[in-house]
């Protein structure tokens, strides 16, 4: 139905962080080609030097970039600077994935030609991805905390407001160089930040936890950590139960069942180190033994730069162009 | 007042963490002597290969020490273990600090002889550690999340369940070779364990926070997490409120002000680097801008082996010899 | 050529960390199908729950072992403990590859059914491995070692004793609990050890640089560090040369020209990032400046796990079934 | 002697990590009373909000900073920037340690002011450091290399190239933001920089030397390794020996007895860990078993930021005003 059995990409942004991790997912891909990279701070050096395997073009500044001859272009630009371009290379013909947070939650200030973007959580909007032309590509928090509360909050089971306590890697706070993310201040040391539901990840767990039960979404309190490690979500979420359940994994199983990068463990909870390297969200469930309400605890993890951005790209590109959608990601 | 100037002190469990950090407060203490240190592991090695600038005699096995010539022992034994040491230190006429769990709650199982150990957290029971014998030394979680809500309990300000979500360095999980510890395991890893009220330092919150409100304390959720590093705790902890507050750090402010190891910060909120090696709590405090109950968010912040654990013990110590209460910890 | 186009493997002593990582790409593995895996301390667990994508088969005690339907065996046993199974399993009729110490050095002490151990170098010895039945998997420290000088020993250009300045990460230090290898002891520090040629790795050292130069090898020193990293070895060597080269890279670059997993940097020196999780090792070479008598300074640097072991064994698994040698390693 | 009970300090540079570790110290000290700090990225914040313990004047821009009423500087600043910060605290009288590499080498490039300056390695220049005005405060590389080499050296006992193989935790690169320091970039790797003798440390280790043995000192090679921890630095020395030493230990025993700072390791080796926080060098030495010409291993560690800048830069400090040497260090 889409016409491509191969592909030419565009890697926008692909120095960072989330850029080269889809550089390093496309380069053994069997259906999409590496035709062009963008990088400011690395315009000029061969590819092939910044990742093994990938091809030798020379990284290009993004205002020399052509998409002329692109079927698909992923941006890794910065939250602001992107939709420029996605627009750009919209209107060159390519199909979009935008990394950025400009498109994720559709509200007045987004332009025209990017209402229709889909908020591309395959396991959510599978079947309006596949036919997308333009995909705003989830968070990295939100894609760990929706698909860990999606199933209560599809069956109506949420009582109260939700605490997500979520801690990520250093990696999720980028590559520009900013004092306060060397290794001489962050090793050893374990912070908050954006307490008091300040972070812009909010409105986009908000919209979709919301959009699950007819708008009316669960209050959440969403607080981020950052953990000195390179890379990896872990979310200790906190659920006041309508009621308690009897089998409190079914709602999980049952829902991402046959899912390829949805695993439910039974028997303990998830910890970084299950999901990092990999596309896999890991979700686990505990009840609270002694609450006077029900209370049960998910805890999910995912690699922030895999199923919290290259990966999932990667596999929202697949859907756009009808290949398996596991491709390149196992 | 106690009638000492000087005392010569035991430390049991040298060689573990809580316990060489022990030694190395006491090494540099002006009024304390290491009197005799105990170790399984290490017995016979000298005390100042372990710590430098400790004295230069020997580690002893347990069942070699004598405390006829000890004025106060420092238990730094595993839970279970230290109860049957701490008797015979106090028939021997020391005065004991007990680190472990053994007799921080009392209850129907405390030996007869043990229920009159004070809990030693001075800045809620300065007066009776000033003139016991016994002291019960807090856990490491509790230490951070009592001081933390105190102020809101007392004033009859918690509105619902307080979830603790707690992370703590690998040092608070003790010296004993396991592989889960090994660091091939926890390096570049981060995990929840106990997860749904199900660790012991729970009662021990319950407890004194309940004993705050006239034994109606407020409900408590309690999830520690593995962080990858030596040492520290940090707790972020929300509180559901009966009042939004006009002025957020007042109430630490007030409860807490010429406290010498309490830092209320009001500009920003406590990391785990504001306090590794030293004694000090730090806590901030952060009201949530959006939820329909006023909620606020604590973060408080100890290093684990020290107001932890080894720290509080000295403090403690101090109190309990009439010497000032910052001595050997600054 | 060998007369399999696909062989059922056992890897025994699957739940250490090389064994682990051997059942990681062998899952991946086109040509391999994990057929039997041992372990002692995780004995009736499913594979699958240890290794993602790994087969649902139980883990085996390894005196229940049995080698009948297997076509390879990968042992990742002890030193010591190994040679005892590797000889049941020639036995049984399997061709192996011996992960441990036991028969990389051929001497007086080998047993007679061991001598024709072929040390499993690719890069070295690739037309003996390709019909052997027994190959004896190099260890960590000699893989990148021998790699890295075999151009200059060649060629007769060393011309006084090499030293091996090396650091591995912790996994190299096995999996068995012990305390020195607790992450509250190992992070933040650094330290040499066996200093002063006692490492078992020195003696496969010699006999494998002094083979390629008629027996008379270098004169070598050998120093290993432990760093508080998960994985990847760095070794620094320092060698007086005969005479100073015109062209540093070239020896390099002529002989491994067209080798899959040796990467030459000519533009900088590598680091533990450009090989962790990939077979490759990585050599740069930097002249000294201002030394009496030339002397370069060659940076090598291989994943402990996958060069330096598993990924190492499928390479030699590859070449003895006559597969293509980078099959599941790229 | 030297006039002084008590004297108020300046530290500029106060807020880079040589810099907050002298705040640390001085706030502590005795004897001094910190005045003034400067620092530019940091100006008008207060001392005692970076440093708890640290008086709470404003830190002030360099500019602004008036040297009349200090009775003693310690400049901090980067190098090349410092030396003119120096000749004018110099001017108004102050006494100056001076931690930049401006004034460690003299050599024709020195300004005439400068050329008295005394190189601050209290262990052998204790005699001319007490009477000076200004004193060239170590490298922390040379401080380790050249405390380790000095007993050898001393005694004619070096027969060729020595080999310095050394590595630093993060923090000894400094505060800047750079990429190449920022965590995600370091965790987990492990590199060599500057390698083939061309970091700028080793002018001032063959100066050292050299003088120690008449002018002609050892032939160096020097390798800088970068350690992904916060801080510490850790030497492996390859010296050639003219004899085998009948008491490995002897060189070093008699010529530190007596000093407060260098511990002496006869029964096993340093690690990070024994001198991370500390003003201490511990050395130990291993002879290599086996080579044709007698070789000896030293492994020296010390704290980067403390014996190899601002620890030694008060041990100057006290020496220069006739206080106990040990003041405010231990």
């Amino acid at each position: 139905m889409n016409g491509y059995s191969r592909a030419r990409v565009a890697v926008l942004g692909a120095s960072g962080y989330a850029g080269r991790e889809a550089i390093r997912l496309l380069a053994r891909h069997g259906r999409a080609e590496i035709a062009l990279a963008s990088s400011e701070s690395e315009a000029g050096a061969k590819l092939s030097r910044m990742v093994r395997g990938a091809p030798g073009i020379a990284l290009t500044r993004i205002a020399e970039a052509d998409f002329a001859g692109c079927d698909a272009v992923l941006s890794c630009l910065p939250h602001g600077e992107s939709s420029k371009w996605v627009e750009k290379a919209l209107g060159a013909g390519a199909r979009v994935v935008d990394l950025s947070n400009d498109l994720r939650v559709i509200d007045e200030t987004t332009p025209e030609w990017g209402r229709g973007a889909v908020y591309g959580l395959p396991e959510l909007h599978r079947g309006r991805i596949s036919g997308a032309t333009l995909v705003a590509n989830p968070g990295c928090y939100p894609t760990a905390a929706i698909l860990a509360l999606a199933p209560l909050v599809r069956r109506g089971l949420v009582a109260g407001p939700v605490i997500i306590d979520a801690a990520s890697g250093v990696s999720g706070a980028g590559r520009s160089p900013k004092r306060e993310l060397l290794m001489a201040e962050l090793a050893e040391d374990f912070s908050a930040y954006k307490v008091g539901n300040t972070h812009r990840h909010l409105a986009e767990m908000r919209d979709q936890t919301g959009a699950l039960n007819g708008g009316a979404g669960p209050e959440l309190v969403f607080t981020p950590h950052l953990l000195p490690v390179k890379r990896g979500i872990l979310e200790t979420i906190y659920v006041p139960l309508t009621a308690a359940l009897d089998e409190p994994h079914r709602p999980w199983l049952d829902d991402y069942a046959g899912e390829p990068f949805v695993e439910v463990m039974t028997d303990r909870l998830p910890t970084l180190a299950d999901v990092t390297g990999t596309n896999h969200v890991s979700i686990g469930v505990q009840p609270v033994a002694d609450t006077t309400r029900p209370m049960l605890i998910i805890v999910a993890a995912i690699d922030n730069l895999v199923k919290g951005a290259a990966g999932q790209a990667v596999q929202n590109l697949n859907l756009m162009f009808g290949w398996p959608e596991t491709e390149g990601l196992t």
